[in-house]
């Protein structure tokens, strides 16, 4: 279905996609290549949010080289949007400029949406194929996958640790227990997400910006606290620069000071109390979503971290592992309790591993509850 | 100074003695290819101890096929020896042979011998060049090396865990974390080591035989076992098949029935007590180092891991990492310490990692004490 020609030209729009890494939030990472009798005439990548879309900035690129898009294959990383947003839709710019053949990598992830971009095209007689490369593009979008389709941020817990599974001495020193690349690496994770989120523990104890520093982006992510009862000094470098989001559980009447004070610091506070005056996590995450984060990115201590497993509120983990062994009396990654059985233990699946500097990087999924190995869903059998 | 072409037949030469993995103990694993006129006529790798060695193999393969030696390229992954041990010496079979150059990967490590075989067949006239792929020669026979330069095997550390590093419940259920990919891969480092550690408390617990199963092998590794008060029961497992030697501490009178029905089931017993009364871990090293163990294979519990590393007797850690979290109440991996600082923590560097089945193993070698980064060492400096 696909040809060799296909696969390299959606490598490349792959590859230009990637351009937008830190950009396009809350928009889509996209790519898109224009060829015609077998030479590319054509590149684009989404812009920031309320300017071109790829598909747009391929076409106009064509046409500023003099290129006549007529009788032209449009290779995309995703179905072309349909719709009126911040922008025209642009399966009908494709449309218009009588384009032969349009092969998009996946479908559009929204269920409302998805396959309507590529239906209009077909009903405009343009051949149209999509599926090629699939894995990859849903990798590159995995948080506004995310979002579409639960209606929550893909959420990424970062965690450094040594080889033993320590964070930190029994002191809570923990800078720096992996190297500089590895650091700098974990900037450029936190530069991709649409935010950031840490706990009121972490802020006491390093006081951290939780700002993108070791890589050049022009976007900051939005700064996220949760902090159940505003115990933050506003002095505390997180709010400083561009506005907190603030999450807290239950107040009492003599927290209203101190909220004012943070207000006037910039941030915003969201009161989202779970039973137990906590914050209510899933509730979170909803929230975030609606206000369009696809990448969550979580720097926190070993408890909130045990918090966001315990309650379904993590998708992956993001572990660099330093070459050093930190003893049995230092912190741990997870504060979480030992299952009755293994088969009851947090099942994950490694995704990626790569070396970092002296250190590793271990990519970690979260499989969903009940995945026990050989487990079946019985309510996903036929009835 | 090495042709491409020497590269290729050293390649050759280490696949060879690869083939004796498991075979070769207590001798070297090596391997030996036989070159003339561009073209390979003899082939081998060192045999059951007594047997022949490498190049023995290689000539009589060589001779076999109706080839004359006089004028060919010995490539041999170790320095030929010159002494008459179980077998006459190779330097003089290839001098005999009229061989007309010899291209070693590394001398050999015991330095009173070494460079002697070298030597041997530069006074014959032979033309001799050594050190092509030396480190992958070094890593093959890792274990040699150790005891030939330090008197002790090298000892490799086995641990199975979880990414947040716990190897089992707080109940002691460790069956299984990883996968059968994963212990299979296990059983390759058992076989390949001369003699297999373990302590009390594993035997206590898993009763487990200690024998390789999983791959195939005709010889299978001394069993080692570190029992300070002679706790077994004559019944483990462990104790079944070939004899095991038993380490143990400080004895009382009463145990001496106890030592008696051990040696019935064919143990042998070694008392080699420390200040403490248990057993003198680095006393113990040297001991093996005699018997000619070269690569001593760990799979222990906590506390005789925490000790071997504490008192420096373990050289690297075989990690292999399950993709799942135990929690902060299941068992550790080592029990140490935590240190004052961050600087005063265990050093590892990462080796090797590769995916095993759904799990990771991570080879990682412990750096001496006091190679913290960027440190120096005072007395390595010119005085």
């Amino acid at each position: 279905m696909f040809s060799q020609t296909d696969f390299v030209h959606m490598e490349r729009a792959l590859a230009l996609a990637k351009r937008g890494m830190y950009t396009t939030d809350p928009n889509p990472r996209v790519g898109c290549v224009l060829v015609k009798n077998g030479e590319v005439i054509g590149e684009g990548f989404t812009q920031p949010a309320g300017q071109d879309h790829a598909e747009i900035r391929a076409m106009k690129d064509a046409r500023s080289r003099g290129h006549d898009l007529r009788g032209a294959t449009a290779y995309v990383t995703l179905e072309p949007c349909s719709h009126f947003g911040r922008t025209p839709p642009c399966s009908n710019a494709l449309i218009e400029a009588q384009v032969a053949r349009v092969v998009a990598a996946m479908e559009d992830p929204n269920p409302q949406v998805s396959g309507r971009g590529l239906a209009v095209l077909r009903d405009a007689g343009i051949e149209v194929r999509c599926g090629l490369l699939a894995n990859e593009a849903h990798e590159l979008n995995i948080g506004f996958v995310s979002r579409m389709t639960r209606g929550r941020p893909w959420v990424r817990m970062k965690v450094a640790a040594s080889l033993d599974g320590r964070t930190g001495l029994p002191s809570g020193i923990s800078q720096w227990i992996t190297g500089e690349a590895a650091r700098a690496d974990g900037h450029a994770w936190r530069a991709r997400a649409s935010a950031i989120l840490t706990g009121i523990g972490t802020v006491r104890e390093d006081d951290p910006r939780m700002t993108v520093r070791a890589v050049d982006t022009p976007r900051q992510p939005q700064r996220v606290l949760i902090d159940s009862q505003l115990e933050v000094s506003p002095q505390a470098q997180i709010l400083a620069g561009a506005p907190t989001l603030i999450f807290c559980g239950n107040l009492e009447q003599r927290h209203s000071d101190r909220a004012q004070a943070l207000r006037e610091r910039g941030a915003e506070i969201v009161q989202l109390p779970n039973a137990a005056g906590k914050v209510d996590l899933p509730a979170m995450l909803k929230v975030l979503g609606e206000r369009q984060v696809n990448e969550l990115h979580v720097e926190a201590g070993y408890k909130l971290n045990g918090s966001l497993l315990r309650e379904g509120c993590a998708d992956e983990l993001l572990v660099y592992v330093a070459p050093s062994l930190l003893g049995i009396d230092s912190m741990s990654m997870f504060n979480l309790g030992a299952p009755e059985t293994l088969d009851g233990c947090v099942k994950l699946t490694f995704h990626n591993v790569e070396r970092i500097g002296e250190d590793l990087r271990i990519l970690a999924r979260l499989l969903p509850a009940g995945t026990a190995a050989g487990g079946t869903d019985a309510t996903a059998q036929p009835v």
